[in-house]
C-alpha cells in the first residue's frame, strides 16, 4: 500500500507582505492580491487532479482564506477540517509590525539576515502587552505560546502536529492539503526532504504553488523535493521571495 | 453547571433561491445578497458578543461560504470545524432544478404546498444519474443519501448528528455555530421547541440572522423559540419567506 499525498499551499500574499511588515502572528487578511492567488491554488488543485481529503491549517487568518478560496474553486469545500497553532508562521517576536526595510537599514545586512535565515537565532521577545503580541487571544488559551522563534523553534512545535495528526491521514493513504505559512512550511519540507540546518536557509516557498509531496509507506517522498503543479510560476516566485527586503 | 450557547444561522440567498429554483442538494453559490447577509450574520455576532468556540456545517457550499464569511467578520475563522451530511438541506427528490413559480402552477397550490410544508410527504425521488442528483459525487461516498426527502425524514437523519457531535460540544459548556439550511434548521428546531408535526408547517426561519439558544443541563431551551440577534429584521424576513413561490 502507498502512503498518501501531500499538498503543500503556502498563502497568498497579505496586506501586511504587500506593505513589507513583519507578520508572524499578526493576523492580518489576504490582499486582493493574495485571493486572486488562492484562487489560482484552487484551480491548479482542480486542473490537476489533486484532490484534496482532508484540510490542515494554522490558526491564522491568512491561511484559513487561502484554504477556503483554493478549495471552494476546487469543488472540495466540503472537506474535513483541522486548524492548530502548531501550523502558525514563525513567531517574528518584537520584530512583528516592523518595516522589514527599515529594519534592515536599522540593524544592518548581518543582523537583518541572521533574524531571517539563521537556522538558530530568534528575534528579540516580543514584549507582553504589546500590540502585535498575542496576549489574551482566545484562540491561544491554554497554548504555551512562544514569544518569539527561530526556525529551529518551528521545527520543534510543528513536528509532533505531524506525527500526531497529518501522518495519520498519509499513512490513511489520503490526499492531503497543508495550507500555512513560509517558514512552517520550510520546517516541514526540511524534515520531509531531510535538509540541513545551513540549507534550509536557502529554501523558498512560493505563495498560491501547491507543491505535491508522494509519499512511501515510511512518509519519505518518493518526488524528492516535491512537485510543484505549476513549476514555471514556481521559479519565478521563489527568486522574487529571496529579494525580500531589498 | 449550565450546557452551552446553540447558535443557529441559515445561508444567506444563494443564486438558486434568487432564481426561485428548488435547490435541495444542489451545491450552488451564495449570491452576491447572500455574501452580504453572511457578513451581517458575522457583524451581529460580533456585537452581541455571542462568539462560537465550535462550528457545525452542512456539506453544501452554501452553508460553508456563510460559515466561512460570518466567522471571518466575528474574528472567529480559527475555531474548529465539523461538516456532516446530516445537516445538508431537505433532498427535493425530482423537484430540483425546477422553478418554484411553474411548479405551483404545473402541479396547483395544494399539491406544491403539500411538498413544501407537509411534515411527511417527499417529493418524487430523483432519477439516478440525472442532472441534479448526486450520484458520483465524493463527498457522499459511504453514504446511504436519500433521493427524496419529507421534513420527517431530515429529522430522522438529523438526530442523530445531534446527539453524537453537536451535544457532547453543548454540554461541554461551548458556544456552538450551526450553520445550515432552512429545512434542517426546522428540523433542528422542532426537536429543541418541542413542536408539532402540524405546527412546524408555519414555522419559518430567516436568512442570515443568527438564533440563539440558551439551553439547560438536558439541552433543553431555557427561551423557548430562541433569540433572535435581530429581532426585528427576523420578523420581517421570516414574513418574506412564507411568501415564496407566488
Amino acid at each position: 500500500m502507498t502512503a498518501g499525498t501531500l499538498v503543500l499551499l503556502r498563502h497568498g500574499e497579505s496586506t501586511w507582505n504587500a506593505e513589507n511588515l513583519f507578520t508572524g502572528w499578526v493576523d492580518v487578511p489576504l490582499s486582493e492580491k493574495g485571493q486572486a492567488e488562492a484562487t489560482r491554488g484552487g484551480e491548479l488543485l482542480r486542473e490537476s487532479g489533486v484532490l484534496p481529503e482532508v484540510l490542515h491549517t494554522s490558526l491564522l487568518r491568512r491561511a484559513i482564506s487561502t484554504a477556503n478560496i483554493a478549495l471552494d474553486v476546487a469543488d472540495r469545500h466540503w472537506i474535513p477540517v483541522r486548524r492548530d497553532w502548531r501550523l502558525n508562521e514563525r513567531h517574528y517576536g518584537a520584530l512583528q509590525g516592523k518595516n522589514k526595510k527599515q529594519t534592515l537599514e536599522e540593524y544592518g545586512e548581518e543582523q537583518f539576515m541572521l533574524w531571517r535565515r539563521s537556522y538558530d537565532t530568534p528575534p528579540p521577545e516580543i514584549e507582553p502587552g504589546s500590540e502585535f503580541s498575542q496576549d489574551g487571544d482566545a484562540r491561544y488559551a491554554g497554548v504555551d505560546a512562544p514569544r518569539t522563534e527561530c526556525l529551529k523553534d518551528v521545527v520543534a512545535r510543528l513536528l509532533p502536529y505531524w506525527e500526531d495528526a497529518i501522518a495519520p491521514d498519509l499513512r490513511a493513504g489520503r490526499t492531503v492539503l497543508v495550507a500555512a505559512h513560509g517558514n512552517s512550511l520550510r520546517a516541514l519540507v526540511k524534515h520531509l526532504d531531510g535538509i540541513s540546518d545551513a540549507d534550509i536557509a536557502g529554501l523558498n516557498i512560493p505563495t498560491g504553488i501547491p507543491l505535491r509531496y508522494d509519499l512511501d509507506d515510511d512518509l519519505k517522498p518518493t518526488n524528492p523535493g516535491g512537485t510543484y503543479l505549476d513549476p514555471e510560476a514556481a521559479a519565478s516566485a521563489a527568486a522574487a521571495v529571496a529579494n525580500q527586503g531589498r
